[in-house]
């Protein structure tokens, strides 16, 4: 690899090239608990044009590469395996354009997702991808990953707030699609073959994002209902209610809402009584007082009909943010639990019920002691699960049970996290061979040396 | 091809082969001027199994074959060329499912888009893609050519509204990936291959589709203002004040507004003025009268802030056609005009002023006395334009003119209805020769014998 890190070195600056001590423990793991092997190289180009010749060099060497952005994975796709050269997005950190006419912003893949929105805000608008890890994660890996987040329900996930995007191939070649129109059906849209592919297709350098007219006022709910059917009914009646204007619908089961309010002292119920299911419910608007009103009218209807049984609309921003305590709650649930196996998945709604009665079922007969959560963006088919025995050696079948589960409802075993290396295991129960098989077909068609991420999403 | 045909009548029956005298001219051309000729033979699967059947032996014999589906397309992809097979999709034209929990609506490729839309409505939903072609064109080529339409504001292109598809390689294999839910980061997000690539990938066979809770109510306004710039600033307005239930935004130009209200007989503008530019915008939502005060009330603020300069907001469905009948009037352009060229490109709004007076400069400099209407679906980029001048051996100069400054402008040449085989050669004006070598290296990875549809989109 020496010849290979001197002629980087000459072509892209001493600043580009990290060796020895300079690679610090931060290029060795993401979010999840998959360390890699300090790598012989860390690669930081600043400019597409340096991605380029990295990515010409590697080739001609026929060195495969991790491309790291924000290092905030789940799935363990960033993380460096034995031989690879780490090419870091750290240096393309800026944001290039905010046009306020076209409600685009364009900004180059390794700039924090939070300096995005913030850019946005700061012009009058809003660029809806929101998620906890705002602070760290890169938008070219947001981009990669299709992440999801809070938002999804009205805004869509990042695929649907890329408008242009520019890529680097395994070869080197730049594929500049860096269109800032919504409508365009000049040829194939190019850009979907980057998106959500984990990097494993081409590597994201820039992109123009959608911005949106900032709404003016949020009304929050917290809803106790008496079946999941119900909440159904409720989404479906929220939708037809407001429209686009319904932002949020977290589901929580009494499973979820009880452990938080017992184990996580800054939470409490704003009900008497106990439910078997609560919903939290938001609604963007241009006017509080009005929006509350109608929200307020809109969930009385609900319960004259019977499918609410009790609702509270927050009052303050104070109010908002202990409802959404309990639904955040979540971060505390690993101080509370051992060895507990944590799910990404979607359900289709219409079998979610049986889906998780399946689940209990399955997880008492191989266990009997087992604890299970569950929670969700259900508007969006998102249920998260949290199961844990308290033994170390029960996690591995608790994954199985849930991901056997999940294939054999329709489902999908990553949602919003991506398959990286540590779901693709798994992936067969959401995906048949035959799409397995296209996907190698792509991977060996754009990366036929197979360099770009090895061994993520795809096994070559 | 006899040995093919009678292979094929062996597998699929006679009633799914159709040679000599009932080969009729329904399959020689779409809504485009193109005319093919005669096919030998035109092949109606009824499942995909017999579609399947049929590209298999289509790949063995080498056979090129171009898909048909209700041949309402604009550019001519779906007229068959010289020895093509014809696979049309008409007899797989059942809707198998709606799912009213899971807001889904699952239906084969040849089923018409009219038919979706009944379906979804009386199962109390909103399939909401519609365009003017509804009653004949089939969701599977919506599909195929991420179609637009009247909704894509609110709601998005075909691409949005597809969460699972099934469609059948050039080989035969079938890639199924019928799924249900809204989040699905499982691994490449492989219906993206079949949407908007116009059959040149593979062959459209069944979706799974995404329903809305229908709004309960609409209200519609005519809006008058003195620059295009106003009629921006009002989009942002009413985004901020509507969120997302801003359904339509569309703004004709005085150059289109005048010529509608003087040559279609049955048009009348509701203002006792002329204005430089008119916006028709809709919002959907729950109540009509509490609606249409709010709306009215906001309407009245753009006017005290001076970017709108008159607005009527109509006061019944009567009101509501008479002023959806100046922008429907686009039908009757041609009544009135010689030789027109007719446009439907994207421009980023931030340059949209600039592009059209360049367009005026750039026809008044070659012709002097030609004619341009300007119109479109300005809320998602989309502007429509007819040029004339009343002689048809200018008419190739005029789509030159104005792709050319589509292209400098950072616009695409198509921004609804793709590329088939007449835009091909202004691909080059939207896409890059690094884009157009990527398309070409994709459809050798799907398609390596280039039997399906080739000579549309890319050239082979």
């Amino acid at each position: 690899m020496q010849e290979l890190i001197e002629a980087l070195t000459q072509r892209l600056g001493p600043d580009a090239v990290l060796t020895g001590a300079d690679v610090t423990d931060r290029y060795l793991t993401d979010w999840s608990s998959v360390i890699g092997p300090r790598p012989a190289v860390v690669v930081r180009p600043d400019c597409t044009a340096q991605v380029s010749e990295t990515m010409r060099a590697c080739s001609q060497f026929g060195q495969p590469v991790v491309v790291q952005g924000g290092l905030t994975g789940l799935s363990g796709g960033a993380v460096p395996k034995a031989g690879e050269l780490v090419l870091s997005l750290e240096r393309m950190n800026r944001i290039e354009e905010v046009d306020t006419a076209s409600m685009t912003l364009t900004a180059q893949a390794g700039t924090p997702l939070q300096k995005v929105q913030d850019a946005a805000d700061a012009s009058g608008f809003l660029f809806p991808l929101d998620l906890g890890a705002r602070g760290s994660c890169n938008i070219g890996g947001n981009i990669s990953t299709n992440a999801g987040g809070n938002q999804v329900l009205r805004f869509g996930m990042a695929r649907n707030l890329v408008l242009g995007l520019e890529a680097v191939l395994a070869d080197g070649t730049v594929i500049s699609a860096m269109s800032k129109v919504l409508k365009n059906n000049s040829g194939y849209d190019l850009k979907q073959l980057f998106i959500g592919t984990e990097g494993t297709l081409g590597i994201v350098t820039r992109a123009v994002l959608r911005l949106f007219p900032k709404p003016k006022s949020c009304c929050t709910a917290l809803v106790a209902a008496q079946s999941f059917a119900d909440t159904i009914r409720l989404l479906q009646y929220l939708g037809s209610e407001f429209g686009g204007s319904l932002g949020k619908f977290e589901v929580m089961w009494a499973s979820y809402f009880d452990f938080i309010i017992t184990h996580v002292n800054t939470t409490r119920s704003p009900f008497d009584k106990q439910y078997p299911v609560y919903v939290l419910a938001e609604i963007d608007g241009a006017s509080q007082d009005a929006d509350q009103e109608r929200f307020a009218e809109a969930l009385a209807q609900a319960m004259a009909e019977g499918f609410v049984s009790d609702a509270a609309i927050a009052q303050s921003e104070r109010e908002r943010h202990s409802f959404w305590s309990i639904r955040d709650g979540v971060a505390e649930i690993g101080a509370h639990t051992k060895h507990s196996a944590n799910f990404d998945v979607s359900v289709p709604i219409s079998r979610m019920a049986e889906f998780l009665a399946r689940v209990d079922r399955d997880l008492n007969a191989e266990f009997g002691k087992a604890t299970a959560l569950y929670f969700g963006h259900i508007g969006d088919n998102n249920l998260h699960l949290c199961a844990w025995t308290g033994n170390k050696s029960d996690t591995q079948r608790l994954y199985e049970i849930v991901y056997q589960a999940t294939g054999e409802f329709g489902g999908s075993i990553s949602a919003e996290h991506g398959i990286g290396v540590l779901k693709i295991p798994y992936l067969k129960h959401s995906r048949s061979e035959a799409e397995l098989a296209l996907m190698r077909r792509l991977k060996a068609a754009l990366d036929p040396k197979g360099l770009l991420n090895p061994g993520r999403v795809v096994e070559c």
